[in-house]
């Protein structure tokens, strides 16, 4: 029993079976997409996607597939979740094998699983392949090692709000603890994250901004609960940021400028 | 300023820049590595490789790349870390660009970034290939999503045990929480680990042990606090496990079973 992708390819379009496959696209850099990925996209006939850091993976896709976007543009949902699962289901049914291609991995603050949990409902064949997430790929990518022998022993990953906005409890609890804590989508709540450090008693904690992680655009900002604030005010850039706090951010691996190469994928 | 991979081929090796690219392999199946994984590997001088979930990985190396082994076997370790540093920096010193491959993701309870750091220190030039964790990727492979929208809005990763060898006394903090805990090698500390949720007042929360996740043996096994050790009895299975604690773990996709192909690569 695994969850793992059934990619058989039925030469007579009428056999073939419904099937849903989540796919995890990794971050930023279009060659974080693991083969596996890049099988499914081969082998989908509808492909439907959310807003990828890069789109040159949709050139994955056979000849005739169908590509969907079915993302946000900016605060704008293109489309409803609900839509989206009868949308997965009339496309199987019509079409065959669809992939749900989304960033970073599709089971961390995605709706994979309710995806592939609607599509089995409704008697598809479901799958799931795994991407890199920037749970831990974004620190890593700034240097950052979310654990590190000797400083820390666990990381403790969570978005800043919660469905309904509001900010996420789990905060406050995770400011009382040493362990190091990775917020998604948080940068906007920024001031109150530094509010709930301080009244923690960690003023002096470390404390990194990594924003486009992977791609030739990142930046990290790295300072204090103090100081943050300050410094990420100078900064101006609007890409995907995960904030990574604890000791483990003194402890950076500078690196050196390097040349990245876009554009070559396998 | 980024860690990402500074991937050129010099034709004349007494030109080669003495580098160090820390690698992740990915969890179990081999198609779960990454492209750029892939790419630093073929432009390999000389791989210094632990224990990974499946040799063919070393495939993708050049003819005549140097492939070393470094990894554990058993508990017996082949080589001290302070050996593998000292490897990397000659290997690199003589032959040009090493590539050190591990298992998941190399900041994830890993060396990896001690390694860099070593690296650096000793003037080699550094880059970071992110990889797919167990931290995520083994529960997604038994249907389990480390968050799920109105169930887990967090998941805390850690090891059962310390550096030491002592039980984490971060567990005994995670199970206060509703968070979904990830525990990584931690299944010969499981009797202690159901003790501190018992304790904590959860003897019903659930809980899945995950074993060779994603590859042909995978096994998951899904109880509570209170069953769990009674179920993991009858099952004897060696294979690396991951734990995963909470409510999310109620909320299984079934899968159906699956034609895995191991053997077909890109």
């Amino acid at each position: 029993m695994s969850l793992y992708p059934n990619l058989h390819k039925s030469a007579d379009p009428a056999l073939r079976t419904p099937r849903l496959t989540v796919v995890g696209a990794g971050i930023g850099d279009p060659e974080l997409i693991t083969l596996r990925a890049v099988r499914a996209i081969g082998e989908a006939d509808v492909i439907l996607y959310d807003a990828l850091a890069n789109d040159v993976l949709l050139d994955y896709a056979r000849p005739g597939a169908i590509k969907l976007y079915v993302g946000k543009r900016r605060k704008e949902k293109a489309f409803e979740q609900e839509e989206i699962h009868e949308l997965i289901v009339n496309q199987a049914l019509t079409h065959g094998h669809v992939v749900r291609l989304k960033g970073g991995d599709p089971f961390v603050f995605g709706r994979g699983w309710e995806e592939m949990q609607y599509a089995q409902a409704h008697g598809l064949e479901v799958a799931y392949v795994p991407g890199v997430s920037s749970a831990v790929a974004a620190a890593g990518s700034a240097g950052i090692a979310v654990t590190l022998r000797g400083v820390s022993r666990s990381f403790w990953t969570m978005t800043a709000t919660t469905e309904s906005g509001d900010l996420n409890p789990e905060l406050a609890v995770a400011a009382q603890t040493d362990t190091t804590v990775v917020i998604l989508m948080g940068l906007h709540k920024l001031s109150f994250i530094v509010e709930i450090w301080t009244a923690a008693g960690h003023p002096d904690r470390a404390i990194a901004i990594i924003q486009d992680a992977s791609t030739p655009q990142q930046q990290q900002i790295i300072g204090t609960i103090q100081t943050i604030e300050h410094l990420a005010a100078k900064h101006k850039n609007a890409g995907p940021a995960v904030i990574v706090i604890g000791d483990t951010v003194k402890h950076v691996i500078k690196a050196l400028p390097t040349q990245l190469n876009h554009s070559k994928l396998l």
